[in-house]
């Protein structure tokens, strides 16, 4: 009984000290400890322990005095012999860590951020390095400060199955994509006869549909740090934060980690393989969220460090993936800021691809690096459509300043980490993270149609990856897992006459150009005689993407921007643009025969952002049935952990 | 292989034809057949066949002559013995229709429209009345005229189990719910810590999920009579049609009919229950989806007269339901339009009841009807929290001119109509219809507050309605679906600082009290103090509706309007309102301290609109892995109607 009331009053505590602007997230009371409360954990998973008192200066919270540098924590095993020990004492660690002590500024509200007025906080700490819990149950760490203050946070070792159910698992991330997309995508790309579709998306044949949340730890609307972070730790953090809970120092390699699925993995059977690919930058949030340990996604070289080396003493085994394919050039080039990691990765033995040939023609024993572009990679509707928006990029990885124009797409890319993995991994099996990157990337420049183009390329991939592992016979031995990080707020809610709206003079009647219910009529992106656009059996994008009856498509909130409802062909979308004297604007070239749309963003943002929604999660394979239904983000890392046996309920005696 | 190439011609037939303005949805050539290709029946489903052939006067088809009088109609069942013959033959029909004749108009386009140039089609047709299809299978219909000229429809009987494994179903429909928006109201009314939901929604726990294609048969923005048509019968239709598909004739009433699951349910169980209930007018397109078989849902006397004794002539044994609960006395009250249901309902055995108190009191034994306002329920927000808006509406239901203050929720109607389903037919059992109306309603007019309120209703309807079959003892023997007909484009993209908002001066200034990503913060509904709005065990809603940092929400369209992100204390939103010079225009009294949002819809337009994208499917008990995964409409009706043990594999003989 006295357990759950001290949770009931820990709850209580959080909520009042929920605010919109917070002076740490995570941190519910003047004392602090990361992770916080409600957590859980995987059995065995390394994690760190932050401490934190604050002494606010000024402010609503003022105090006087400085912080307290003798605070204690204190951990219990929840249960009948529940006794609560020293942090040290539980976790059998030989040196106390030494006391920290810094201070960090933080604004109240809108109004104190207007009127530059910060409030101060002073800060004594101490961070307690590597350590896991093991035994299932609850565990009850208390932080005693000030005397007779307490911080509580109940943290939960999660008592899951710990027999290996599956031999690879393969997660797509459709990054910011979401139901109302898929929905989009299918309509522009599959012909359909009075309302029944002749030909199904690979997505729509899974078995298992289930929805996650997405929101983060602090903090309603995530961005993909924090949310790969989600997916692939079972810990939500902060917005920006990569495998980490983001304490208040100034230092964004300091903050308490926690471990990633595949460091998980790759400690408990070295002999495991990893594949990331993603159309990112590789140093992106995405798939750094499997490697990196940073409360700053910004930090580029830790990232790439990571991949390389794991980066980081005294944490796991992990030393970086098999095979790493994607973009982003300029964070792997010799420079002022880091190494030549080309030439430290070909060291290690990884073959490097810069371009679709050598990636085409790398063999399948060796390890393999592909870095195709500088910065993200060109879109599939760049790629593959209006192709000489590829040139005048100078983009070549080899940063010669030559344009790629020899470029994979997700497929080649996850066709090819998949043949490296079975075959350097066959008896062990192995984790590919794949990511469609730019389905979030042109969803924040409202560029619709190349959005749609990205998920269209995930979706396709998919069906290839099926095909492929039927032929390599490791099919019923994969759980395959299609989901995304977050949305955005997108949806179609009709039709466009564009030749009438391009006939139109004023911004209002051009808006009668606009069809809706009946008059939203039938996709036209699916017809078009002698000149469609052909693919192979089985393929389904897009027969043009320039119908005159376009998509009446938009998103929830936006920068001030003009519409037409017309593909640009001309390359990616640029909606808004900065002038010296408004700040962010609608920018006119973007639809010159469009008319204006208002923003309903701040005045600096410049393009779309995420959205609250949960986002839909599609399974196939070994363990499918743990992902139907609605859930937490976190639970698609415990449900992959489960299915790959990582569940470790006692500690390795070495 | 001969039935598979014509199958693929008339393919190509119908996407050459596809138009967002259509001379007739559905057909795709000069020659109609309806049902159209690609559909699918339940095997002994009733439906008509309405041939037309058309003769275009003027406009992109003019042709010379009239239309064809000696069309004929083959049927041919695929297979082996695959032979044509004659519609009559087929069907061993008695009589061949009379020939009928008319014209019709329409717009090619929207530049036809604005010239008012329309275009003017000849007609000849015939009507064959209430056929079924028995043994499962394709089968091809082939319409012949103008000599050579052939329309195909290639027709599906499903093969589905015919062995009944529910006793009864309870569909929930929440009309225009999307997922979007069910994270949007966990969000407000559930309390979290540190991204964990310390509650769950009832929705949430439901342990299958799937995803369904609301677009119509002739467009892909389908509205709700036409959608509701596709839940209920299995066939997707036209934008207004309830029940039939739509011909070109001026009758509303003489189109081709298909039957609904109530119908064909009352047919073969002539002792099983029907329940209707929904918070908006009775006549209103989702209720009356159930019952009335009509091209314009707006024949309102029609659906009420559906209700009351089937309305129809020579088609089922439909009769009406046993309970119907809801709003729209207007409908009821004699009148010079149609007569005084009451009275005739109340003749006919049921009990009437017009507020709350006589619904609780009503008896379980009796057939039941409750009408408890004028036009829709008053929401869940202004029945509960902005009480004094139920004042000064003189919507008593008696059509006294008294205000309707004692009135009941989704909730207490539900319960009610579970209580005289369950006593009248426990034995063969029920299927029950339950609609939060207003979840659409407060949607169309952007009050995201009050369609929140709405979608909480039902969430807490659900979980009350487990726990009253449990009582029952009946919750193993139900199936229950919690769906919607179609979506809403809403997300929610952050949080609103509403004081600063309100202190700004300028438009532009105001947009900065947005605060997304990490200052999107935490959900401000679930804290308040000693004056937090508190609700029984286990019912979860807001305990505040108007914190100082409110959701960021919107819609992607949406006419001209403003935005202050405040909570609508006074009555429910009114965003737009006509202005004689201008058209539609923003209401400036709708957010006085608000931003302009200027639209992206016509400028006729003075509300929100549906979209496209697919809606969650929750389901649990017998059957509930028929609704997993992704699919069509249409197969809501298949699952229900194979639970039910509906599919009719041979003609009775009677």
């Amino acid at each position: 009984m006295r357990a759950t009331s001290i949770s009931v009053l820990a709850c209580f505590a959080s909520l009042a000290a929920a605010q919109t602007f917070q002076r740490l997230g995570g941190c519910p009371d003047l004392g602090c400890i990361f992770p916080p409360d409600q957590v859980d954990f995987l059995a065995g998973q390394y994690f760190d322990i932050r401490l934190e008192v604050h002494s606010p200066v000024n402010g609503s919270e003022a105090r006087v005095g400085k912080p307290d540098e003798n605070f204690k924590l204190t951990i219990a095993k929840k249960g009948k012999k529940s006794k609560a020990v020293s942090v040290t004492e539980f976790f059998k660690i030989k040196k106390e860590p030494e006391l920290e002590k810094w201070d960090f500024t933080w604004f109240e509200d809108r109004f104190a951020q207007d009127a530059n007025t910060p409030s101060l906080v002073n800060v004594t700490s101490k961070i307690y390095r590597r350590i896991a819990l093991y035994e299932p149950g609850e565990y009850e760490a208390t932080l005693t400060y000030y005397g007779k203050q307490k911080t509580v946070a109940n943290w939960f070792v999660r008592n899951i199955p710990t027999k290996r159910r599956a031999k690879n698992v393969i997660m797509f991330v459709g990054d910011g994509m979401t139901t109302n997309m898929i929905t989009a995508a299918r309509l522009i790309a599959h012909k359909s006869i009075n309302g029944k579709y002749m030909t199904k998306m690979a997505l729509d044949k899974f078995p298992v549909l289930g929805h996650q949340m997405t929101h983060s730890m602090d903090s309603f609307i995530t961005d993909s740090a924090n949310s790969a972070t989600a997916l692939y730790t079972g810990h939500k953090t902060t917005v920006n934060a990569l495998g980490v809970y983001v304490d208040s120092s100034s230092d964004s390699l300091d903050d308490p980690k926690f471990e990633t699925v595949t460091e998980i993995f790759r400690r408990q059977r070295p002999k495991g393989g990893v594949g990331i690919v993603s159309t990112a930058f590789l140093a992106d949030a995405t798939p750094a969220g499997l490697s990196a340990h940073t409360a700053n996604r910004g930090d580029y070289d830790h990232v790439i460090g990571s991949y390389y080396d794991g980066g980081l003493k005294d944490w796991t085994e992990w030393d970086g993936p098999d095979v790493l394919l994607g973009a982003g050039a300029e964070d792997f080039l010799a420079s002022e800021k880091h190494r030549d990691y080309f030439k430290l990765f070909a060291k290690k033995g990884y073959n490097v691809a810069l371009n679709n040939t050598a990636l085409s023609k790398a063999s399948k024993t060796d390890k393999l690096l592909g870095v195709f572009s500088k910065s993200n990679l060109p879109t599939w509707l760049d790629r593959n459509v209006y192709q000489s928006n590829l040139y005048n990029q100078s983009n070549y990885p080899d940063g010669s300043g030559r344009d790629a124009d020899d470029l994979p797409g997700l497929k080649d890319m996850t066709l090819k980490a998949i043949d490296v993995l079975d075959k350097r991994h066959r008896k062990d099996g192995w984790i590919l993270m794949s990511e469609a990157a730019s389905i979030d990337k042109q969803m924040h420049t409202l560029d619709y149609d190349r959005s749609l183009g990205e998920l269209l390329e995930l979706d396709d991939t998919v069906r290839a990856t099926i095909e492929k592992l039927k032929k390599l016979g490791q099919l019923e031995d994969t759980l395959i897992i299609v989901t995304a990080d977050h949305g955005h707020g997108f949806d179609v809610t009709g039709s466009v006459d564009t030749e009438y709206l391009e006939a139109q003079e004023d911004d209002r009647s051009k808006r009668n150009a606009i069809g809706y219910y009946d008059n939203s009529g039938l996709s036209q992106y699916t017809v078009a005689g002698s000149n469609a656009l052909r693919y192979s059996e089985g393929v389904h994008f897009p027969a043009r993407w320039d119908p005159r009856y376009s998509l009446h498509a938009g998103v929830v909130a936006h920068p001030d921007h003009r519409e037409n409802y017309k593909v640009h062909s001309e390359g990616p979308r640029v909606p808004a643009v900065s002038d010296k004297e408004h700040g962010v604007v609608a920018n006119y070239k973007d639809a010159v025969t469009g008319f204006l749309v208002n923003g309903t963003l701040p005045v600096d943002a410049s393009q779309g952002v995420h959205s609250l929604t949960d986002v839909p999660v599609f399974a196939r394979g070994p363990c499918q049935e743990l992902f139907g239904g609605v859930y937490n983000s976190i639970d698609i890392f415990f449900g992959v952990a489960e299915c790959l046996g990582l569940s470790q309920t006692k500690a390795s005696k070495n």
